[in-house]
């Protein structure tokens, strides 16, 4: 449901992986890695670490946003490969169960890309659970001139 | 513009800087404490650190969503006492400009405290320059029972 | 992906325009009727009327929102029977394309069924051109005790 | 809190309450219309009529979110002029408390005004009792170029 056809994505896993190891430290620190993407969409990995808890030992939502944040800029990167300074305009983040001690899998959908703002929808599951909806998010990117 | 009046906060900076050393871990490692707080607000502030930046040297989009969210459950509180199972229900980021190499300061106001929900806007600026808006968030809480 | 299932849904489409014909009198006006549903999903529609566009002759983005409002409602009253007292707690659009001439549809998705919040996203789409996502929508309701 | 200063706004109320008669017919049918304006800010009212009411006799959500929209749309021309062509990105609401049979005031501040975005916050309240803070919004423009 996007604007037009593109047959391959722009990036690869690796490429994705060796960005964040590199420019991302944030990500990395948060045990976050990309782990699948296509045309239009990116899956990225958090790896369950209770540093990264809040009280009831759920997830904190911090992470969760981050997961969120960096599946729309791999889906973004699918199509334009890696453009380093496109920026979050707008992020929003429903939470909608407790993430509890597993990983967690953000899958992004890229529904619009236009010439200045791309749009996306994700939806972050547990790795062992993935019919169990932990958040769901959408976020507007503006990609630079 | 909240719902009753409250003449005094339920809860000390010193109170919340102590709940977030012992049970907001990635809270401390983000640098990030409570400034000040008074009925219905909380100021939170992020010690810059270049380890949280991302390309360009900004500070990362999530850096301020949990600063954000960080804000608003000091606002509940301010009214609440310490509710740690307090939980973010939704939370909306708009990045408005880069935040270069300074302290930020994230400043919530509550402007509805229900049974069931609470809602607060928040303001993130430069320490430095308090005028320069980076972030501005809003932010539903779901109170529990 | 919704918290338990549920075979039938508790409301029929005639029991849904019934209630907006006799209950809803801004969305009767502005020509929005429900067309499809089923468990945790309603399709609702809005027929094309020039006095419901803004300057370039889009549909006005009041109408997308109320067409996205309306179809949660549906989404809720398919588990729940139809609960007038339901409402919106928030909601988020984002406008993605221009919508010009035609019927719109908008289809509601429930993604958390709680005792107190349910939350569903929404797709608003051109009648005569499915593919074309003109407008996306995430909203929380608050459920009534 | 804005980009830069502007002393004088480049529209008057006279002029938007114009432009609404002309050329937005769906707010002129909601009885919308332009109060004040000042740099960065637009005031516009709601004149209850129970036609636009939900059940429960509380002013539809629709209504609200047209009221937050219009007053964007003014903030931003209070600085460009009247600009058609400015188009909502996203829009947000958050519904605080029931509107029940008073008219409504809902007031813009623009947070930022950049080439391509244009981002405010909006606060409905009660033209009778202006301490009850009905809805909050938040919205980004795009702006034409």
């Amino acid at each position: 449901m996007t604007t037009d056809e593109a047959q391959f994505p722009k990036v690869t896993v690796e490429q994705i992986n060796n960005f964040i190891a590199n420019e991302l430290r944030f990500t990395s620190a948060m045990g976050i890695t990309c782990e699948d993407l296509g045309v239009d969409y990116g899956v990225v990995r958090f790896r369950f670490d209770e540093r990264w808890t809040r009280p009831g030992g759920v997830v904190a939502g911090p992470v969760l946003m981050a997961l969120a944040d960096l599946a729309v800029y791999v889906a973004v990167f699918t199509r334009l490969g890696i453009v380093p300074m496109a920026v979050t305009s707008e992020l929003k983040t429903n939470f909608l169960r407790p993430a509890i001690g597993d990983d967690l899998l953000a899958t992004s959908r890229l529904l619009k890309l236009g010439r200045r703002l791309a749009y996306a929808s994700v939806e972050v599951v547990e790795a062992k659970n993935r019919d169990r909806l932990i958040a769901h998010a959408t976020s507007t990117y503006a990609i630079p001139d």
